[in-house]
């Protein structure tokens, strides 16, 4: 056995770090990002993929409270069947589970309970391989991506919300002695401060980004005393069947209750998310996914705090540029990255009808669009290359509405095909750029999850970036980024952007991509903006999540002695 | 002029200190609470005296947006006439004037917005002997603790409001250059962080502690950059007018818009608190006052953020002393102060039926009941003295709750009259004492605002710590209060405590009561039960007021040299 004031001590210098990483804001990480031997040695690869083969089929092996029937439903994007079964839990049994763990976790403190994460993440970064390939065949996300994103970052977006957690629970100090100068002698108090959790809480997980979406309210809910049910997509559960295993496996060997970290599974149809959601001792929501089900959420779930990171209409202010091959590139490559299946794809392009000015010359709205889609082509035109980009389309939603974008009227660039060496059943698909003007509101207010954009005419930049206001202000967004090589639309573009109340990249040309965002360093959402009620993990996604309470009574000076 | 640049230097060492002392949690106090000579000068006294005369039956100085009429509301609890008219806006104007002054106020940043902030808190305590007046003759607190509550630790509430406001929207630095080493030159980002308030503010202001109560949340909502529709009870509008015209210069000063904050004011019956609070451009709301209008809000008032102080039944735990008479003399004082008209006043004192162990022997319930009231007696003999305490009935809901009190069949303190020599038409009354038992639920659930309390008898301590646990989670509390000798006692106490969810003190026989917290050391209410949605002033308490947007942009090596 391991005490959590141990694992504390274990991980001590790494949280201390990570909290100051979290207040400067520099590049900081925990987890490398590479997958290579030289990191994480020479079978790591080969033992992480036969680990994640050995799943295959068979019941994971995970106790869930009070479960009795099991249930499968995952497919991979890239065509292999995955076949393996979840222990099932009734809501009422995985709230009573929380319940029964609640005081003993909130017993073990804010420093103990952040051992106990960081060893969590921990184990989880030494499965990393197996967590790679887990998350592939889930969301669809390409081999490195699946290292990279759903592995080292989302670890990192883990850690960065322990960090928070810890720093935030722990500024109001456990024991402070208040002496107040009078007439004879000083009044003098002993005061205490317990962190004590809001309740039950709840991590609803995306079928796109299990982990990387799911560790900031996981680990934030955990630090901050509350136990934790993870409900994951019914596409996405292995990543985090994974992560809650190890979280068990760790609680158990720190002597606590596992019962802290619980995994409920769903049968397509049976509602449990919305059950649990609005189950009266469920007191924390942390929801990514549709606006839909986020928005009801955050009406229903009034019992709660809820957590959402939902979708919106990601911006680009296009008005000049003094390198228009690279603003190119960038360009392409976010639209490509994952298909466009992350909540930070740019969706609206915005081009003055006038046209651009580059270094390489004017270009027109037109001309502009079909540039972009040249760029698609050459960073695509290598069938290997372009499925190592895209990834596969992770549900037949997205397909869906790849073909309604196919058949519009004015489509510049088409979606293809592309044929997988490795996996022969993957659905990987090119993206879609239709041309509309700023009058088609009808058509680009709407998010159209996945690899689908648009080059929209504007009068102006001034009217693009009026238009980006009020489009973001009513629609939300992840992200927005703006192309130009005057100070002053630049100026007047972050000025928008905090009217619109979201995150701007600008002049965005090199290994930097609008929607990618680093943790300890770029926050990731707002909820300045309807598209989300969190950011990721700034000090207000984790002070809801606890109180702190305190007890005073009075001391003589000889006891403090 | 002065800018808010200025005025963040003018204070930057208070703010630090504030700070600093925020983290500590010892004593320490920006704002002197003795209203003697050599603390605020020789003339001080006489000045603000006649400062408050000079206000009485005038229009009250003061800009309201759009205001054509004006409204006299005021009486005093002490008997005087006040008929001072403050001009009265609309809401609709009041909520375009505010959303005008957003765009100012943002540019100034948290530090300039902390200056400005000091500088109001600096000149409000100039002039405390004014304020202590118009608190005493709107709250009917007698006027030293008029002086000290709604003066000096007002003002330091609001310092402290200040104080953690401007650390959490500073936690993440307003620029911060990224470096990411790769292969070839590393990625370099400028990436800057600005702070957005969440949108127009309000704070509705309450009958008995219009400044303690609502600075916490009027300081906040400014420091975080939010402009501040301040709605006072229609009882006590001079304290929040005075505060509001004071806000009003400093801000044109500093060459910013006044009606960054702005004084609203209700003719009784027209709903304006409600109108305001509902506006969809209304997005934070602080509410001090009935558990009525403050759950109503917190179910209406969707579109904001909502901070609440109710009211709950707040537990006294008699289990056995070792300083019978210290723990009577605490207790007396407690019910009596300013009437027990304190959100913090105890009502519920729980005795198990066996009695309690003294030092001066064994005392039964009803023995227990019989000496507090003798405590009060000794307490309230002196008319003067009394006065002093007790301070006068705030408003008709009170004395009514008073007389239906007394007329109930077990009062062993009855409710006298006590005359003040300084003002014959003060409304003055001593508290009730009633006995209950365990069995009385029906009256002791209730919320018995004013100065009147129960003696209530329970099976066993163990009893009392169960009944405590369940009406607290069940109806809330401010405060709560255990005696005991013995440490199992106590340490069930401290359990029952964060299980119920309310701050606890233990054993207080000298100079501190259960009804006071002191600002930078004690919190002030808790989410973590039904009477309230906030504690003064904990992170939580500022961390929804405002979000932080981020804007990155490559740089080169140079760039940065």
């Amino acid at each position: 056995m391991t005490t959590p004031a141990e694992f504390y001590e274990t991980h001590r210098e790494l949280l201390d770090k990570a909290i100051e990483a979290a207040g400067a804001r520099d590049h900081w990480s925990a987890y490398p990002e590479s997958p290579s031997k030289s990191v994480y040695g020479e079978d790591a690869a080969g033992a992480g993929e036969q680990a994640f083969q050995a799943l295959l089929g068979k019941d994971f092996p995970i106790e869930v409270p009070g479960a009795t029937t099991s249930v499968a439903t995952e497919r991979s994007p890239y065509g292999i069947d995955l076949g393996i079964r979840y222990p099932k839990g009734e809501p009422g049994d995985l709230i009573a589970a929380a319940r029964a763990a609640l005081p003993g976790w909130r017993a073990v403190g804010p420093q103990g309970r952040a051992g106990v994460a960081a060893e969590i993440l921990k184990r989880i970064n030494a499965r990393i391989f197996e967590m790679a390939h887990a998350v592939q065949h889930t969301s669809g996300q390409a081999f490195v991506m699946a290292f990279q994103a759903g592995g080292a970052h989302a670890q990192d977006r883990g850690l960065e919300a322990v960090a928070v957690a810890l720093a935030e629970s722990t500024r109001i100090p456990a024991t402070a002695t208040w002496t107040k100068p009078q007439r004879g002698d000083a009044l003098r108090l002993e005061k205490t401060s317990t962190v004590v959790g809001r309740g039950v809480a709840l991590v609803i997980g995306c079928n796109t980004f299990p982990t990387w979406n799911g560790y900031p309210g996981l680990f934030a809910s955990l630090v901050t005393g509350n136990p934790v049910i993870v409900k994951p997509h019914p596409g996405a559960v292995l990543p985090l069947a994974i992560t809650v295993q190890i979280a068990r496996e760790v609680l158990a060997e720190a002597g606590l209750d596992p019962n802290v970290v619980t995994l409920a599974v769903e049968e397509p149809g049976d509602g449990i998310a919305a059950t649990l959601a609005t189950h009266p001792d469920v007191r924390i929501v942390d929801f990514t996914g549709s606006s839909e089900f986020g928005n009801w959420l955050e009406v229903n779930a009034r019992q709660a705090v809820v957590y959402t990171e939902k979708a919106g209409l990601n911006t680009v202010i296009v008005d000049s540029t003094d390198d228009y091959q690279g603003m190119l590139r960038n360009l392409a490559f976010s639209l490509s990255l994952y298909s466009g299946q992350m909540c930070t794809t740019p969706q609206n392009l915005l081009v003055p009808a006038g046209g651009i000015e580059t270094d390489t010359g004017h270009r027109s709205p037109d001309e502009f669009a079909a540039d972009l889609g040249a760029a698609l082509d050459k960073l695509l035109g290598d069938p290997k290359r372009a499925a190592g980009t895209l990834g596969a389309i992770v549900n037949d939603g997205v397909l869906a509405r790849l073909t309604e974008a196919g058949s519009l009227p004015s489509v510049v660039h088409g979606s293809t095909e592309v044929a997988d060496e490795q996996f022969p059943g993957a659905t990987i698909r090119t993206p879609v750029i239709a041309r509309l003007d700023a009058a088609d509101e009808k058509a680009y207010t709407r998010e159209w999850f996945g690899p689908i954009s648009f080059v929209i005419t504007t009068e102006s930049t001034e009217h693009s970036l009026r238009l980006f206001t009020e489009t973001v202000s009513h629609h939300g967004a992840l992200t927005a980024s703006v192309y130009s090589t005057s100070d002053e639309v630049l100026a007047a573009a972050r000025e928008a952007a905090l009217d619109a109340g979201v995150h701007l990249s600008q002049n965005l040309t090199g290994g930097v991509f609008v929607n990618q965002t680093a943790a300890f360093s770029d926050l990731h959402g707002t909820p300045a903006n309807p598209a989300a009620t969190a950011a990721l993990s700034d000090a207000a996604f984790v002070t809801g999540r606890f109180f702190t309470l305190q007890s005073r009574r009075h001391v003589s000076e000889e006891s403090n002695a």
